[in-house]
């Protein structure tokens, strides 16, 4: 029997120019294509490939689909924008070996990392990663919100810069709202925080403000949020949206 | 006078799979190649290419240089391992710019994101970066060492996945054993740990272990250390290491 195998592959935030080669060469290899539907609609058609486009939220049905394919001995692509490391599909995968047979746990799997959706926003806007920072996601589908809550209030503790994963959607607007309205009473009104919608794609916009100023109903699904530390600064520009990024040093200026 | 730029370039962590088309674009039209030594070395000599490698810890000077061969028309890369943005060069730039004058301010910039060293180590392992993680740096060069202790703390307080990039390195070995021996007054001895040594090259190295267990001094420069939330799981395999992941849920099994 042919051995099967999954791929788990990051796409990066949208642009060819930041997927790896890796990347690129798994979904020319692959027999199957697995993933959320405008992940693997935006992906060529290729012969004798087969693209199965899911819905959101079965992540699980999805990784359990992938390894009754690898099992069958399809070569399986199992594509999440971004980083399938980061608020992706890797964990899922490994959530369904976890609970599956012997079988599961012996398929062949490979996770090819992507640049996730912060650090497409990070390197538009300048270096506000430059420092210590979090990512939370801000989704309470599969976590107790007061688990998210404990989360931002160390996060805002230790003077961390921090990436807000989904940060709201249609059906889930009020997290960033709690988010930003408990941030307000453990970080300065001047600390500086950015919207990145899409960065890469046609539909990219960029919103620079602090967090006293911020309107939270500016963040959507496909909006990264970043809030600066303590050190986390602007530096303004003639003709052009300033750049933002956080210094290597910390207090003491070298 | 002929325009000229910076780019900041991301290396990833070493391989070409790894290297996004953007940053292989950037280093083909670039006049001049900033970096640290092993990073400028490992690239291509080019016909018309002048490299610049300079030592470690010498970021702000190489930051300078580029700055001022950027206004004498040059296309300038300037490189860094993993992602510039995340703890590399990309901070150092914007520091000399908020330093600079009017002429550094108007500079053509543009930061070109790669794979982090977290990234190809989480792929590596599973998917231990697979709900809400931190990343810190032990380097206490820039800031001081109560600041590292108050983000670890607030890192163990939020039950965050860590990870901990500079370590140690031979004249900084002690910060890694001072992190784990706060760490282990605060997690549980259960705890993942893997060490990651210098992923996707070829004196790769992992170590998987536990809190408990965990000889802090595995790690070195090259070693990226991560530490698992309460979360965090391994999943034996026949043969192998086990793979390491970190659910989406959390508390609460779907």
């Amino acid at each position: 029997m042919i051995k099967g195998k999954i791929l788990i592959v990051g796409l990066g935030p949208g642009p060819e120019k930041w997927l790896t080669p890796e990347a690129s060469a798994a979904l020319a290899i692959a027999t199957d294509v697995i993933g959320y539907i405008p992940y693997v609609e935006r992906l060529p058609t290729r012969e004798g490939q087969t693209k199965h486009a899911t819905d959101n939220r079965v992540e699980i049905d999805r990784a359990r689909h992938a390894l009754n394919l690898a099992q069958q001995g399809h070569i399986v692509a199992v594509v999440s924008g971004g980083d399938p490391g980061v608020f992706a599909m890797a964990a899922a995968v490994f959530e369904a070996l976890d609970a599956g047979s012997e079988a599961d746990k012996a398929t062949d799997i490979e996770v090819l990392p992507g640049i996730s959706a912060m650090q497409a926003a990070a390197a538009r806007l300048g270096a506000p990663l430059g420092h210590d920072f979090c990512a939370i996601s801000l989704s309470d589908n599969l976590k107790p919100w007061d688990v998210i809550i404990k989360r931002l209030t160390a996060a805002a503790e230790g003077d961390f810069v921090i990436a807000l994963y989904n940060p709201a959607s249609k059906t889930r607007p009020q997290p960033i709202h709690d988010a930003f309205a408990l941030l307000r009473t453990m970080k300065k009104p001047s600390t500086p925080v950015a919207f990145a919608r899409a960065v890469g794609r046609f539909d990219e916009r960029i919103v620079l403000t602090t967090l006293g100023e911020a309107d939270p109903a500016t963040a959507d699904m496909s909006t990264l949020v970043l809030i600066g530390s303590s050190e986390t600064r602007f530096i303004e520009r003639d003709g052009q949206n300033p750049w933002l990024y956080t210094p290597r040093h910390y207090g003491v200026q070298p």
